[in-house]
């Protein structure tokens, strides 16, 4: 039984060598750089799919570093995926949203412009109780995150593909729901998982149905935004201001003009990070449930591919 | 009866002449430019103070345009200081002191700078739940914000000069209090009135019994910050990061070296700002009571100095 690290971060591997190596004591896990039989690997710990699936002829599980999970579409269907859950990473990326919300609010990406520019020019803003927020995803971040802005006073709106019923405020589904709520909001949140349906979502469209002057707050995945659009929205005013904290390539390149976004506070993915011990534990209980048989927890649905 | 107006903003000087000139009929108001008797000048409208008292012989009422009196020391003691209180204003500087708190704890001042330097460095960051905020200053405004910050899920303390009690947050008061909540505080946040005592407070002294890297939120008055010592602070990293909203002189002049204080975002004053209409009823309910023979609301204690 091998289970194969696909990731280099000392704080992760000494994780799971603390944990797992009490937990499953005949786990043998290979690090990167250490040799091994192809044919051993069970499990796979990674973030970044294989080029190759079938190098790995015995590879039963992928255990995804974090939540995202759209980047294993080429994954044989009889390999089980199971996406990372953390409920500290919730609470951060939760706490993540609600900070660039505020920011999105009191207009801090224009004060951070003006400030480079030596302006000082004062803008009445709204009060966080005369703000209504929608939040596109309603997965367990984006529940997190609206009852986050739920609790700091923000009228709060949610809409997801499917129906949903949350206490505290309104959720719609479907196109006209959305109409409806990017209409109505001085602040749109982004946590959408990253589906066939949701890649490229925010472009030049949805930014003209939004209320001119709105905010946007990305923390979902870099492709679901065309950052063309986005940067046309935010020079036309047709977007207030926005802070986007994922893009297509990560690390961004020094090259990439989204560097130079007007109006927006750029972050480094910093929303949310899955703790090395809560990563090593988690993987540790689903091994021990393979064992006594029982189902693997947080195994994606590939149909829906969350 | 003459009230004259020694503001110049037409919004202000538009809502007082309605709500004034309904609740008052018998009111002279007086605006820039308007010619009039210095004797018949009961009620001054002003942010500034008059360089000399005396040429208004009758004064009897100073309304300041805002709730910062401090600029009123030489006003004679026989005359009348009433403050601003605007709930709506208390509430916007209680939302900015939120957001400030969370540009803070999320480090968006130094994304900021890296943006500028399209540097991708993130850096993990502590969750809401994890933090803890002393608030300097226990007025009406530092006690709605330390009010969201509760709600919000902080650590909450608070300080000032004279004991408190408050739900749900530690009080001190003193120069041992003060010591206790900055050293254990990774945010500080300043909403002090300006007094003798507080001149200057924000400083190397202070800044000395601090966490190193924690976080500095200031929107109480400009001559409270020794800009010089919270460049070094931050240059050194004693301090983490700053979001400051005001300064010595306002506007910021553009020579200022505040403008490039390091991972520090600087906001124009913008933390308050009292609507028109708030302003024009609080007088007009304060000259009603005068003529009922009643007390004047929201009168500063010129002893205390708020």
């Amino acid at each position: 039984m091998t289970l194969l690290m696909n990731v280099t971060d000392p704080e992760r591997l000494a994780a799971f060598d603390e944990i797992l190596g009490v937990a499953q004591p005949g786990l043998r896990i290979v690090k990167p750089g250490e040799a091994y039989d192809p044919e051993e690997i069970r499990y796979l710990f990674t973030w970044q799919p294989l080029e190759d699936w079938v190098a790995l002829p015995n590879l039963e599980v992928v255990f995804s570093v974090s939540a995202g999970v759209d980047q294993f579409t080429a994954l044989p269907a009889h390999i089980a995926l199971v996406k990372m859950v953390d409920p500290l990473n919730t609470e951060r990326v939760a706490d993540y949203v609600l900070a660039a919300c505020l920011v999105g609010l009191r207009d801090f990406p224009r004060y951070g412009e003006q400030q480079r520019q030596r302006l000082w020019q004062p803008a009445p803003g709204r009060t966080i109780a005369e703000t209504r927020v929608t939040v596109l995803g309603l997965g367990q971040t984006g529940r997190a995150a609206a009852a986050k802005l739920v609790a700091a006073g923000f009228e709060t709106s949610g809409w997801a593909r499917s129906a949903h019923e949350i206490e505290g405020m309104t959720c719609r589904s479907g196109e006209a729901g959305l109409t409806a709520l990017l209409a109505e909001a001085d602040i749109v949140v982004c946590l959408l998982p990253l589906t066939e349906a949701t890649r490229g979502i925010l472009s030049k469209p949805l930014f003209a149905r939004m209320k001119p002057g709105a905010s946007l707050v990305h923390a979902g995945r870099g492709p679901q935004c065309n950052f063309t659009d986005l940067a046309e929205a935010l020079e036309t005013g047709q977007l207030g201001n926005a802070v986007i904290d994922v893009f297509e390539t990560e690390p961004l390149p020094k090259a990439d003009p989204c560097w130079d976004l007007p109006n927006c506070l750029i972050t480094p993915h910093v929303a949310g990070r899955t703790g090395a011990e809560t990563a090593a534990r988690n993987v540790a209980q689903n091994l021990a449930r393979l064992t006594a048989g029982q189902e693997l927890l947080w195994r994606v649905d590939r149909q829906k591919g969350y």
